[in-house]
């Protein structure tokens, strides 16, 4: 029995969690990783450009939460790790399970060739050429900036929060007039950091959308041990008896000001803090609406207000961006890809490609990403089969009105999907029915 | 009738109150303050030297508990006010009542003499004297550090909280090791604000008592607003209850590391902080038992363990001080004093004195100070009489048992009082009581 020839494109928690599970299936491949190291957005500085994070940055899973299945983060962990912790347990776990050898370092795909007939011809970084059957693209989704347009100009200075660091880097942030655009967690690291009375600025957090807010910690432990969905009721109903306990959590952004969320509790993903609705109620921080317009030093907000500041930090979420393929063979505008159980193209011509870690998972992402590896792998070695185009497509629908057709289409939202329900339909339903279609369930 | 010729000692929370009631009552007074502006604690960088404000510090009760009953805060405040915000309503308050007129500005009691038959010679910073009848001492209790001492010598940097400022006064506090002793709001909130990752410290955190630690927020409402005690139930039932819901709060700090407290929920004054289990729980901050030993740059523990530090800062409280009396006149070793109703010493000869604000009211100060204010006035003139010294005597016993009776005996717990409780028993028992006894009741 011969194995495809396989590539994975990237060394971070997908394309390390694909490699443990390609060694795991012997199946022989080759990790491209335009990086000196592993761990991907988790590599803090990481030379490829590609990590997001900053200095302050600590997960917002909890590490019981957090950890691969198959490889528990270590007791003397913290409730919620820093990036360090992370990204020394991929190193750990690269280690464990002999992920190394297969990556070839400072060694990226430079683009990504279809071959007539199906598989790839990659051009690396190198200038090397190699041809491949089956591609794993595991290239991430939190790296490449996405920008909010707004009319007018801004004359200070702004950047994204990608770029941001520390209140030093990339600007010397103090004694500012500061302005943070987007409601997700960067978004409240970053104006909690920079709002500390010690830098003396004066921080704004503008929000269209507005979100609820969460804790990290819930009667005194951490408050994804709470999050729990069952595949045995619709997640409507489960999502309907969250909004009735919504009151318990303070999530409600309205009680410190900011604006009325476009959608119901624990229907997007909430963001978690602790220290954002601090800061608001103790006057750190100013809450705004929408920007309407920019016009020199000055911003002017939907509610007629407008005030002047010093620096924009866009902390406006990412674009789903795949630099190696040509557009009209993969692209994602909007953010908006087609995949069957986020892993594969309905194209029957496209099944030389499987995406790993397209996905934004509540309550956890690694887990996810071993589930998806699980199936990934079997489908490599041809233990597992895909149903015909017309049943993935009616798959993606379903599966779509499940986990976002409640919620407003935004760039934001539309790779939301509930880990518990994932991982259930995948295991107990997907899994088998695809081995089953292969003829290798033996029952 | 004419009215005791009457002094007040500070223009703080207690002196301004103080001033306002007198006033109200038509006494005639002279205000004595060292600094030249009004606040005291809440006055940043009080060039008297008595504001222990560091930059970041905002008030740990929400304003609609806070707020002076006659003149409650601008409805443009946050929950939580910013000590500048505080320092501002106290301005607006001496206004308001006109108390400024009657404050003589940098010119403070250096000495106060009993004279023969009561009585009091004031003799000022400006060299003049003063004879008065009545001694309202309203000096705080929040000036004076107090150290925690322990064996051997400590050869790095340390200083008290009272001086710590922000990161950067007393001293540049980046990339150090930073021990900080104590579990009080300022423990919490000092160590909070180094442990900031922008800052590169390693901070590590020491408590002998341990306590603690409740929200500013809990499900989205300022906590101090599920604070109420009522005056129908016996105190101990109410702390019982509490008790019995204490899981509610994710307020026991061995969730995140710290030692058991060694009294129960409710029974001392908790400590308030939504960031500090997040920074323990984040591996920000490392939770340490009481010190046993100090050794060069070396800190032993009496878990057995030691570490090194750059710098240790003692945020263990402070000592209740009468710089202007003689020690045998009047003085609080180890913060002992005892208080009828902590307002009057029981000597006889000794009812020219008032003491105003020495005590730790929970959930709230100001309306604590109005409260005494109020007896404080009607003594002055004469419509409320004290009552026997014994029977002063058994009523200090029986409230210490009633507030502090169930909890250690330590310097930080001598004051500690039920805001709820004692307002109720100074206006509807004690003050109707003395009426009676003055004969001034008309009913």
């Amino acid at each position: 029995m011969s194995h495809p020839r396989t590539a994975v494109i990237g060394a971070g928690i997908s394309g390390l969690t694909s490699g443990k599970m390609l060694n795991d299936y012997g199946v022989e491949y080759t990790c491209y990783e335009t990086s000196d190291r592993v761990g991907g957005n988790w590599a803090f500085g990481n030379p490829n450009g590609h990590s997001s994070a900053y200095r302050s940055l600590h997960i917002d899973t909890s590490k019981h939460r957090l950890s691969f299945k198959d490889f528990p983060m270590p007791e003397s962990y913290p409730d919620f790790p820093h990036h360090t912790q992370i990204k020394a347990y991929l190193d750990d776990y690269a280690d464990a399970f002999d992920i190394r050898r297969h990556i070839e370092f400072e060694n990226g795909v430079e683009h990504a060739d279809p071959r007539p007939g199906g598989g790839w011809t990659l051009r690396l970084h190198s200038g090397e050429t190699r041809e491949v059957d089956l591609l794993v693209v595991a290239n991430g989704h939190h790296w490449d900036p996405r920008t909010a347009e707004f009319p007018g100009e801004f004359t200070g200075e702004s950047f994204h929060s990608h770029h941001y660091i520390d209140p030093e880097t990339p600007l010397h942030l103090k004694d500012k007039r500061i302005l943070v655009v987007g409601i997700g967690n960067s978004a409240a690291d970053i104006s909690v950091e920079l709002s500390s009375k010690s830098l003396r600025n004066e921080v704004t957090l503008s929000t269209r959308s507005s979100a609820w807010i969460v804790p990290k910690y819930t009667y005194g432990l951490p408050a994804d041990k709470y999050y729990v969905t069952t595949p045995y009721l619709p997640l409507k109903w489960q999502r309907w008896a969250a909004q009735k306990m919504q009151f318990m959590t303070g999530s409600n952004p309205e009680l410190y000001g900011l604006p009325k969320p476009n959608h119901k509790f624990f229907e997007a993903h909430p963001t978690q803090s602790i220290e954002l609705p601090l800061r608001l109620g103790s006057g750190d921080i100013t809450p705004k609406v929408n920007i309407s317009r920019l016009d020199g030093s000055a911003v002017h907000f939907e509610d007629g207000t407008s005030a002047e500041f010093d620096v924009i930090i866009y902390a406006t979420g990412y674009n789903i961006t795949f630099p190696f393929f040509d557009h009209d063979v993969i692209s994602a505008p909007e953010n908006h890809l087609r995949l069957f159980k986020r892993m594969f193209l309905t194209d029957p011509a496209r099944r030389d490609a499987v995406f790993m870690g397209f996905a934004q998972s509540t309550p956890t992402l690694f887990p996810f990403v071993e589930a998806q590896a699980r199936l990934m792998a079997a489908y490599a070695i041809g233990r597992y089969a895909l149903p015909t185009p017309a049943a993935m497509e009616q798959a993606i629908d379903d599966d779509q009105a499940r986990y976002t057709g409640h919620m407003l289409d935004r760039p934001r939202h539309t790779q939301q999907l509930d880990y518990f329900i994932y991982e259930h339909d995948l295991r107990a339903k997907e899994l088998p029915a695809g081995l089953r279609r292969a003829g290798t369930l033996v029952s």
